[in-house]
């Protein structure tokens, strides 16, 4: 493909053009509040998947930016100009590959723009804060690095998003019932991760979400293995952590199958995953503490002696990226909105002899979460 | 999957682990040669592909930081640490979450330590530079920002990383074949995007290098058009633009195919661009400038009075990533080395009637280019 690189979803903005121009130029309403908290004049997004938030504009290389007083203007090169025009009605499209510069040279009469702080490189941003300003010598905007400002409004999804999510969900859903009955003794991990990346796409998925995890035997206590040419033997524990991308959103779950009759301890340990995830689950709601949903899950897991075999959170938003605000762990101190995407998925892993994770995306709802992978959690025994 | 998202390939660093323990001795030597002309006593890389490139490691969390005395250090957390203690032999390996601050922790003897510019988010460069060092307060080394450190070492690739290139051109060829015959009026731009990457990974890709690009009739004036559900014609002109990754490197093929006999606008088209092509291979060649190679094939082009109509670069080089150094451009005084994979995608652009590009990915050799991608440069009339 041609230098720089697109990571595009195919069907995102495919919603009508009137409600996608009117969604975006909400979010664009949203984030120009969000500036006075900050003292800023401006904000510069020029991370992809936040231009695209706010734009509908897919593209490696574009910026937009917004101004207290709302107005907003897109800046990306001859690659896509044509595509900008049609996508972003209602936006003033600047075509130039320097898309950061030609869009501060529009801020002479700002004293403080913000930049994406989490996002910017160190190289762009000296570039940035050195250049002369084009059009009015002498009158450069000052640039102050500000994080998750986008991110932060990316977390509470409208009911179209969540319905791209349902459909990356039952995408993952189905992909898992394809492909669980031919995991055997004798077929490779790479084989079982390969089976599902092609039923996703069979079934309409735009692509894999994430790089499929598929971990058989002890090399279930790595959290994230990466599939080996290991064949299953029976006898093992299976996990199987992958999803769906579908419209851009991104869909995320994880079962751990036996294959032949478990041994107790593999039951046990199964069985307090599964009470853990349950826990956690059900801690999920608007109001709660993101380090209230993990200690839900980390406790039950505490109790049985396993604290130290839970290193990583228990879970993450999931949306436009397959991780994103909020995170779920030990002694975070941000609430959960209402109609927040979010993963549960506690694990337990044993060095030496395997392990066991269980995940699910749900989204938070006042009266309860809402379930979107909906494959069982039984323990299969295959 | 767990938080933090990792974007392994599976099978890259399989070679003989004593090969691949040389292998990256060698690059972090050549890193360590390098710090000299930058007057830095060390460099902290954190960039995941560069950090795989120097340790073999694939992690979405992980820093090594190469002394000017030769001595590396790699810290990742615990999803990771089990594997990188098995990949990484040869280098001390630090847990923890904070992989950049605990590998700066211990360069309070150093005065000055590289980090990447282009890469490095400012915000953590700020935080970085503004922590009190761990062990000796007050010993903090300055940050520098320096750009395409590793990038440049990657540019020139040994054998068993062009073999695994060679590789992934192969699949791409074959998807090829095996779909170009599916390709007919009816058909969606989706539908032959889905049947190009669910080919490729059947055939053994890691995955899909890119998301493919499917672009028939009108669409083929827009260069990295999404695929759409735009049924094709007949007296279409279709471009697919795609690529496996195996082993981690990614290949990047171009072809534009007729669907009924083309018009003489589509064939004179064709002709020119494939000519271009042709003169853009043949301009590749250690020791020609990045700019001398792109004028070979632009120079076909404006001389047919379509100089306007092709507003990319010509190619860009390949490898752990789909778009890396160098890139060939107007003007790019770079000179291209011995064993450099690139491509060669010369492109006319005509808004509303459609477009033809031509794309091979090769490597650059002492007695002329070898071929990667090996399908017919011919116009194929389906």
């Amino acid at each position: 493909m041609t230098d720089v690189h697109r990571t595009a979803d195919r069907t995102a903005d495919r919603t009508s053009d009137k409600t996608a121009e009117e969604t975006h130029a909400r979010r664009r309403a949203r984030l120009a509040e969000a500036l006075g908290e900050h003292g800023a004049g401006a904000v510069l997004v020029t991370w992809p998947v936040n231009v695209r938030y706010l734009t509908g504009l897919t593209s490696s290389n574009a910026a937009v930016l917004v101004t207290a007083a709302g107005e907003a203007a897109l800046a990306t090169d001859s690659r896509y100009r044509e595509t900008a025009e049609a996508v972003c009605a209602g936006v003033e499209v600047v075509e130039d590959r320097d898309v950061a510069g030609v869009l501060l040279d529009r801020c002479a009469g700002v004293e403080r723009v913000l930049v994406e702080g989490d996002h910017m490189p160190v190289g762009l941003f000296q570039r940035l804060s050195e250049r002369p300003s084009g059009s009015h010598p002498g009158r450069r905007p000052a640039l102050t690095p500000a994080g998750g400002l986008v991110e932060t409004l990316r977390a509470v999804k409208d009911e179209a998003e969540i319905e791209a999510l349902r459909r990356a969900c039952a995408l993952t859903d189905e992909a898992f019932s394809l492909v669980v009955e031919r995991v055997a003794p004798g077929v490779t991990e790479r084989e079982i991760a390969r089976w599902l990346e092609v039923a996703m796409v069979e079934l309409g998925a735009d692509r894999p979400a994430f790089d499929s995890i598929v971990a058989s035997g002890p090399n279930g206590s790595i959290p994230h293995h990466s599939p080996s040419e290991r064949r299953v033997e029976r006898g093992d524990l299976v996990t199987m952590d992958f999803g769906a991308r579908y419209g851009g959103y991104h869909a995320d779950m994880t079962r751990t199958v036996a294959v032949g009759p478990p041994a107790a301890w593999q039951r046990d340990l199964y069985d307090l995953v599964r009470r853990a995830q349950r826990a956690g689950r059900h801690a999920v709601r608007p109001g709660a503490t993101a380090g209230e949903v993990d200690a839900a899950a980390r406790e039950v897991i505490a109790g049985a002696g396993h604290a130290e075999r839970f290193g990583h959170g228990l879970g993450h938003g999931v949306g436009l990226e397959i991780h994103e605000l909020p995170f779920l762990g030990p002694g975070r101190t941000g609430r959960l909105e209402d109609r927040v995407p979010i993963t549960v998925e506690p694990g337990v892993y044993l060095p030496g002899a395997g392990g066991v994770r269980i995940e699910d995306t749900l989204v938070t709802r006042a009266d309860g979460p809402e379930l979107l992978t909906l494959t069982t959690k039984e323990l299969l025994v295959l």
